[in-house]
């Protein structure tokens, strides 16, 4: 009789039942009369433990000769194991070799990271990969549940764009035909604006791309980013909209992969623990004078970089909203304040522990005038915003709207150093391999 | 007091209390003492009577002279009418225009497609594309639930790739720093390949390009495409994978929007609850002698286009899955039919009601050699490939997946005449505005 085929993720409901499992070896130890095979089929890892007495001494010696990922058929009971994280066993009665590997190049040595990054399609196997990889996932999940379930529709932003939305000097040129070129977007925002103008509630959720030469921790040239956008939203709703985003996610993967972020990441979750709306909000100039008091050398009207962010930061236990920038920091389309014309009506979001900024966004200029004054004053071209200045001759309304991005957001959650390891394949100014 | 400030959409739950609305004056009428004022809102149109006896004597004319698509705050009382598709019409008691609309360019006269293209942003109000946009939200949603419920880990494939999955004649390309061309992807699948590698069960869902120079009613230069790939799967069991997946998803839609897509779409939805798990399978070779028989001059080794489906898929009442086509037809990876190598191990989901093809896929060639020799015969250029050889040189086994078209889908559930309508802003050869 065929016996189960099983995922070891679903192993739990098979108790002292014969089934099989197919997968791969991660890795193997003997000791005399045992061995014991760790099986990964990617949902799980289980310890498959061959005995000499229970199968047939070729099988026993074969057993102890597997190479690294060969891929295996393993059949036997499933029994209980208070020892082992997964809280089962498997004894083995048969087994199958689908195909040796040989000369695994990952080994449990140490590698390089560029070595690790040129081979990313075998290093995504190992389990600290598969943990970051499905947090990954979860985020996703969260953020369009999230949404979804607040009455927001998905509407996806074109990745072709002809113009800029911030300047033109990080754009990726693709030629397009007979149009010239076509540029790849850096955000689906002005998009989103027409989206909520007809669907109250819009986000979009793909891949952004910027051409930026920049080598740091931080930067990718392509990520993901969700971007919601509605209509009579103020910048104070957003800023409630953000923190009840980032919550609602934070506690998911909290619920889901809380140890497995603790035992495989080595990540300190009481930290994220602590990340529940509301967040402290405090203003631009707040935040200039904490960071002078802190000793750092701000002054009104500076950007604010990782340093900066990082000071601010830390002085929070959850992510802290800056408010109100300097009109002149902030991109063309930014309400001002009305009551501070120098400030923008833009807020960010900067996670804790030096993870930097993980939302941008803020309230939009509604007014027609104003924002065909501020395009001259940012010398963009007129004639490539005709249609996104239409939403404010057709029955403009206050609106807003913010992006968040995934990788820096899987990071902080995973607690990693370069958002390298956030993305399944990451491409950077020197990497489009594999 | 302030009064609750609705979504149309929430509005059985305001039965006879007094609310505030804030949308969009969608079109109106007049009858002597009444004004009808059809509001939407993104959720829904209501329908907002001023009676000339509950409002001043100057918001009463104000009212007859709103232009289509002025933004509105409607306050008033929400009475339930039996005649409306919604159930409720809102009593006005007071009204505000926040920013009055003149000249609106989309009236409710007939305008030609390319007019309407070039207006996408505001064209995205109508009622139609408000529906066809929700169902497409609801296709996705329906897409990523079913795979997040069925053990699949969603893998995000790079968008930026080195060289070209099948074939190099329809590739964007992209000037890429000192690395020279990237080119954007037409397919995730051999990434997928690696992540159900890692992972078992995963599947990539992201926009994906080809720069065909086709104008037909079924191409985009820009498409979103699902992809699953399951290690240890093979071509029957995708088979079952993808008629899940498709009447999954025809379910839910049917579900969320039957009355819509009747209503405001005019679509027969009898023919889409007949589709119902299993599918009818037939072979190619059965495909070709049906085609004979219906008159077409087919021959075995001939490739299939719209004709061919059309005239197959009129043949059930249900997607017809085509399967084991000539291996001359199909990619280098795909693995031949052991029982005759002559065939490839794909199969072909067919929309019915001539909608052609949704979903191709099939079994993966898994044997190191003959891999390497297919690319040889392919021409393709081995060194790109090395990392995806790589994942028969460690524990290959045996795995299938498919690709799942978003707007082919959409159109078909819609019942539209072309493509174009079913993603927000499509790019084609001759377009990339607005």
């Amino acid at each position: 009789m065929a016996l189960p085929v099983v995922r070891i993720a679903d192993i739990a409901q098979y108790e002292n039942q014969d089934v099989e499992l197919r997968g791969w070896l991660y890795s193997r130890r003997s000791s005399g009369k045992l061995h014991f095979l760790q099986l990964r089929d990617g949902s799980g890892i289980i310890q498959a433990v061959v005995f000499k007495g229970d199968v047939s001494p070729e099988l026993f010696t074969q057993a102890d000769h597997l190479g690294q990922e060969t891929s295996l058929l393993v059949r036997g009971t499933v029994r209980k194991d208070a020892r082992s994280p997964l809280g089962f066993e498997l004894g083995v009665k048969d087994l199958q070799v689908v195909h040796a590997a040989d000369g695994y190049p990952i080994t449990p040595k140490e590698h390089g990271v560029a070595y690790l990054m040129e081979n990313r399609h075998l290093w995504l196997r190992s389990t600290r990969q598969n943990v970051i990889l499905r947090v990954r996932a979860t985020v996703v999940k969260a953020i369009r549940d999230f949404f979804d379930n607040d009455g927001f529709t998905l509407v996806d932003a074109p990745i072709f764009t002809p113009a800029a939305c911030e300047g033109t000097s990080t754009l990726f040129e693709v030629p397009y035909f007979d149009l010239g070129q076509a540029y790849l977007t850096q955000s689906g925002q002005l998009y989103m604006e027409a989206a909520a103008m007809a669907l109250g509630k819009a986000y979009c959720f793909g891949p952004t791309f910027r051409a930026e030469k920049s080598k740091t921790r931080r930067h990718l040239t392509e990520f993901w980013m969700v971007e919601p956008e509605v209509a009579y939203m103020t910048l104070e709703e957003d800023m409630v909209l953000a923190e009840r985003l980032v919550s609602s996610v934070v506690q998911r993967v909290l619920e889901k992969h809380g140890a497995e972020l603790k035992g495989v990441l080595e990540r300190d979750t009481s930290k994220l623990e602590a990340v529940k709306a509301p967040f402290p909000r405090i203003t631009y100039s707040e935040a200039i004078e904490r960071l002078q008091k802190a000793g750092h050398p701000a002054q009104w009207g500076d950007d604010f970089g990782g340093d900066e962010e990082t000071v601010l930061a830390n002085q929070f236990d959850r992510p802290v909203i800056v408010h109100r920038y300097p009109t002149d920091l902030k991109a063309f389309y930014f309400k001002r304040d009305p009551a501070n014309p120098k400030v923008a009506l833009g807020m960010d979001v900067l996670a804790p522990e030096g993870y930097g900024e993980i939302i941008g966004g803020g309230q939009r200029e509604d007014d027609l005038a104003t924002l065909e004054a501020r395009i001259e004053e940012h010398h963009l071209p007129k004639e490539a915003f005709g249609w996104y200045l239409d939403l404010r001759r057709y029955g403009s309304v206050p609106h807003a709207g913010f992006g968040l991005g995934v990788e820096r957001t899987v990071g902080w959650l995973c607690g990693l150093h370069h958002v390298r390891e956030t993305i399944p394949f990451a491409r950077m100014m020197e990497r489009i391999t594999p």
